[in-house]
């Protein structure tokens, strides 16, 4: 290396680090320990490895870049705006952390371009990144041609210590590992230093082995703070390993450059001060006012610019002749990467009259899945090794496995927050795919933190969720959802869908399919439910419909939602033959029915019926807003039981007398 | 082996295997696979090194021994019923499944003594026995003496595929190595299949490594089917190893004996059937009637009765003599086992009024967790590597670490959903520690699955989250609850403490501590929060209580908790002033409120009073209960957003105006 050049990589990297330090020390918050830390490999990394557009963030075959380690997203919007961005310039980052910036506390792929997935959960991003590169996988095993590889790009990931102690991250790896990902290269900041000070005090595993003992290619560089060179070999020969992921182990100083807190937990998460600060300028020579780039610095890094351009002008000639040779191909692929679904995807959604045999809505379930599949080539997913329980195999497809990316049905293993995240990374590719996943509903709590970035991130994952009541029986109470819907209820952005027969799954499937922007969960039962006499698809978009009425204004309303509807409506057949006036309503989803308009919410809801029963085998907990001051419900206010299905129902209240009891208690 | 006592053994372990066969057989419903296949193992922990009573299951220093994998619990049901267990009967056996009986579908202490921890839900299990095993090294190192081990038992644990795969088992047993419990055995049934099919479509890392990366001594068995004296040389030199937790790989066959079923996934959870039954009795030769137990082998199993007695009688001296000899440490001692709290341990619980400077709640728990823990020396815990966010630390303790196990202040690491279930085995450990752990409230997403056992499973655990609304500022949504709380309250048997000030901070640490039985969780707020002129500890413990009142009935009730009730105290004063009658209610817990008496409960919330305003930095989801028909909230309903926590709330709606505004609005 000349000197000259060395200087040169210097005055970019500290570009880096004091666009950290000085951010974070206007904003009085934020963690400049890792940018200080990590600029190295990152300046590395995207100087001269990694492609991408900065003036087209997404173009689709960049790389995609992830900060697991998401607290020092200081990093990341100095590369963004380093390297010619448009949507952080130099007042973003002045504005680092207030009011409406694009420089939110953790990076957030929906206020800033340029940043794939949200990140800041520890050791959710490594695991994005997982289904970052199992997208890419895919869609080069589908699209690419022996002389036209249309999808190529790598995914690139720096995590630090705490991403690797929390579980996720190992279940994203595990399974990466196993499908022997070769374009994921994963940059492990290695600085020994997490919030409660030395790694040493609770992280003393060898991270490198266990990283080889999951099949990836691990390197160490042992200098990460000044030795450029390694950290360029480490990564060309992470590049050059195909058939599996590569971990690169960066051992680093956080804070490096400040005298008196590198390598000290006090760096991590907290402005350097401005005594420490001087220091540090005088310690890595630097002389430039807070926010200054060196314009030699600023000039090299905005070269990305037009090595964005080309490379993308490239990838588009490339395109060009791809739509010649193979216009069919092409045309799919660019409908997807368009986000368009396909002409006629729903057509073949089953349809079904109460004289069909009642079945499982899982079963259901199954069925629209495999309705949907071979007319919705973007769809793509698996259960977390509950498959034959959750019934999501597609058949029109084969098991992705290494060397057979091209196939539909992903295989998770048992592991539900990986499998969640896995989605995330898969849905943020941005490239059409519609990623579900499946387990039972109660197993939601293992994956509650990735169902709650879909919602946050604006992931349209779909989240199959079956077993979802205490009727599935004798597993008993850990596995017996009460109180799952209701905390998913709970979160904004996700809509929560309990259909009660086969034509609400069919409809539950079209708004998931839809919902490109959020995620769907839907909870299935594991037992039989009879098919409707009123339901439709399209009746499931409204959130709540009428699924039998009385003439005129009813006296009663009984609401239930899933297995729990034809058990209304057999107790209003016999309080109608009793003289009394009842409607039932069907309310597959909440979200969707709060979202019509007062007139249609009226018109199945009229505020003046007070009397009102609800059932649901599930708890009473935030039902209130349907029930009122003078309505009651059938619902599940402790855990489950361990005994056959339809015993756990009847004890617990689940019956045509028990819901008439009640109902008549209302009526009094 | 002579011949004799081989097909003794033989005998023992197939009466396991067909106790499991014909109780899934009978029940048609369960998971015969792993009893099969791990009886050999089960059969020689059992009966050659655990050490246990079966005529008293809470003998103290029993080894403990936990079915990670619990969907195998027919394993340790018939183990109970075998070695002589009161608990579990032959009827029992064959009840399993059915409603009442004591042999429920996955393995719950709370219902049958002799299971340790509540399992099923996979990879926790371990987790729990990591805890179980800290509990222990923690006991011993306080209480034992160079002439006396009072403490001294090992934990076993049997855990699965699916238990390797889960990443909550990784996080614990990463732990678990750090800390090095020489005295946690886990015994791997490497059986090759989950219920996917073969493990070779999502789990091919190399386990043994990985364990081994994590720092503990790994032993292969091979054989794990019929080779049980590499099973017990594998123990043996398992509990020869004193400084490091012990991995045996014990290769198995899934359904082993089952002709056509052995080693495929259709064993692992379905009844056998009446034709394959057939065909594996003959091939194990087993000549007995269903639920039939050999004379020789259930008197080979019931010497543990005797077995059991004598070491509980030797452990009787033993204790006899340390008591004679530390008076005072076996007071302690003794009373942590009966359960009950030492006098005066509330004793220094700080109170406060209004003159106190306001601080954080956060703040004061730091200050009530130690005034408590030089009175309550059972009170142990820490962060998930937030201690000084979450301020956890007990400055009369140090840090619990291998060589100083006697310390109080448990460092999990970046790892909540390890850290609960730690917590669960450490109090199901039932000697009277009191665990409680720390994140950000946002994080109990990560480990939410152990929450809701800690609730299922009666376990007093005391979780302490802070940074509790979206006051918490600049880091954003990803780390702002929204719907956490709701999500929280809607969980049964948990209670859910949102304390306003110092006073209620006490009250609610008052609360937790004495719940033994159930959970509680602490929300505790970044920002400073004033001290109220009405709080009391005590008033906690009734869930809700009056804050300020007005002269005969109210028109009006603000509802606050945490720190919003200050809010509502300002917004009154203001009402008042301009001649409105309105009481302000601060409302900590729902489930408290929940179980007072109707005249407490009207006392506070009159019915007659509609015009209500809920003031909470959270989700509206759930307060519909308390809203009523003519009610309003001040709330959050969508993620929040980063920026100093300050300008968070009032762009919220957080001020004093607002809530002036919106309680003007419900008084119209």
């Amino acid at each position: 290396m000349a000197v000259a050049t060395q200087s040169l990589q210097e005055l970019c990297i500290n570009s880096i680090r004091f666009l950290a330090i000085d951010a974070v020390e206007k904003a009085k918050s934020g963690h400049p320990g890792l940018p200080m830390g990590a600029a190295p490999m990152a300046f590395v990394l995207w100087d001269r490895f990694m492609r991408f557009n900065p003036k087209n963030p997404q173009w689709f075959n960049r790389d995609r870049f992830v900060l697991s380690a998401g607290h020092g997203c200081m990093l990341q919007y100095a590369l963004l705006y380093l390297t010619g961005y448009d949507s952080v310039g130099l007042d973003d980052i002045k504005q680092f952390r207030q009011w409406g910036a694009r420089t939110p506390g953790h990076p957030e792929n929906f206020e800033t371009p340029g940043v794939e997935v949200t990140t800041g959960p520890l050791g959710q991003g490594i695991a994005n990144a997982v289904g970052l590169a199992m997208a890419e996988a895919h869609l080069a095993a589908r699209f690419n041609k022996p002389d036209a590889a249309i999808v190529d790009h790598y995914t690139y990931a720096i995590l630090g210590d705490g991403c690797n102690m929390e579980g996720v991250s190992g279940e994203a790896c595990s399974l990466a590992g196993h499908l022997g990902l070769g374009k994921l290269i994963a940059l492990y900041d290695d600085n020994h230093i997490s919030i409660d000070g030395s790694t040493d005090i609770s992280f003393t595993e060898d991270v490198a082995k266990r990283f080889e003992a999951y099949g990836w290619h691990v390197i160490h560089v042992e200098n990460g703070n000044t030795d450029l060179d390694s950290i360029e070999k480490a990564i060309a020969e992470a590049k050059s390993v195909t058939d599996k992921p590569s971990f690169i182990k960066v051992t680093t100083t956080i804070g490096y450059g400040s005298p008196n807190k590198a390598n000290t937990a006090g760096v991590h998460g907290a402005a350097l001060g401005g005594e420490e600060i001087e220091a540090t300028r005088k310690n890595l020579g630097w002389n430039h006012d807070p926010f200054e780039v060196p314009e030699d610095a600023l000039a090299h890094f905005r070269k990305a610019v037009d090595r964005g351009a080309e490379a993308e002008q490239a990838w588009n000639a490339s395109l060009d002749t791809y739509r010649s040779k193979y216009p069919e191909e092409a045309a799919t692929f660019e409908r997807m990467l368009k986000g368009e679904l396909p002409q006629g995807w729903d057509a073949d959604l089953p349809s079904f009259t109460p004289e069909d045999k009642g079945i499982a809505t899982r079963k259901h379930s199954e069925a629209t899945l495999n309705a949907l599949a071979p007319n919705l080539p973007e769809l793509v997913g698996g259960s977390a090794d509950l498959t034959h329980s959750n019934l999501t195999e597609l058949k029109c497809s084969g098991s992705f496995q290494k060397g057979t990316y091209e196939n539909r049905n992903l295989r998770f293993g048992v592991r539900e927050h990986g499998m969640g995240s896995i989605c995330n990374g898969i849905a943020l590719h941005n490239s059409g795919l519609i990623p579900y996943c499946a387990t039972f509903l109660v197993f939601a709590d293992y994956m509650r933190a990735a169902i709650r970035l879909s919602a946050l991130s604006e992931a349209g994952v779909i989240y199959v969720m079956t077993h979802d009541s205490i009727a599935l029986g004798e597993d008993g109470p850990t596995h017996q959802p009460v109180e799952t819907i209701a905390s998913l209820r709970a979160i904004p952005n996700l809509v929560v869908i309990r259909p009660a027969d086969g034509n609400e799954t069919s409809g539950a499937y079209k708004v998931a399919v839809q919902n490109r922007k959020r995620p769907t969960l839907i909870a299935f039962t594991r037992q039989n439910v009879p098919n409707l006499a009123a339901s439709t698809a399209d009746k499931v978009a409204k959130g709540a419909y009428i699924a039998a009425d009385c003439e005129g204004t009813p006296e009663m309303l009984l609401i239930g939602t899933g297995s729990e509807v034809s058990l209304c409506l057999e107790a209003a057949e016999k309080l109608t033959a009793e003289g009394k006036k009842v409607r039932v309503i069907s309310m597959p989803s909440w979200e969707l029915f709060e979202e019509q308009d007062d007139a249609y919410r009226e018109s199945v809801l009229p505020k003046a019926v007070t009397k009102r029963l609800v059932v649901e085998a599930a708890t009473r907990f935030g039902w209130e807003r349907y029930i009122g001051a003078e309505g009651d419900m059938v619902s599940v206010d402790t855990f489950g039981a361990s005994a056959p299905g339809g015993t756990v129902m009847e004890k617990f209240g689940f019956t045509v007398d028990n819901v008439l009891a009640k109902a008549k208690a209302v009526l009094r």
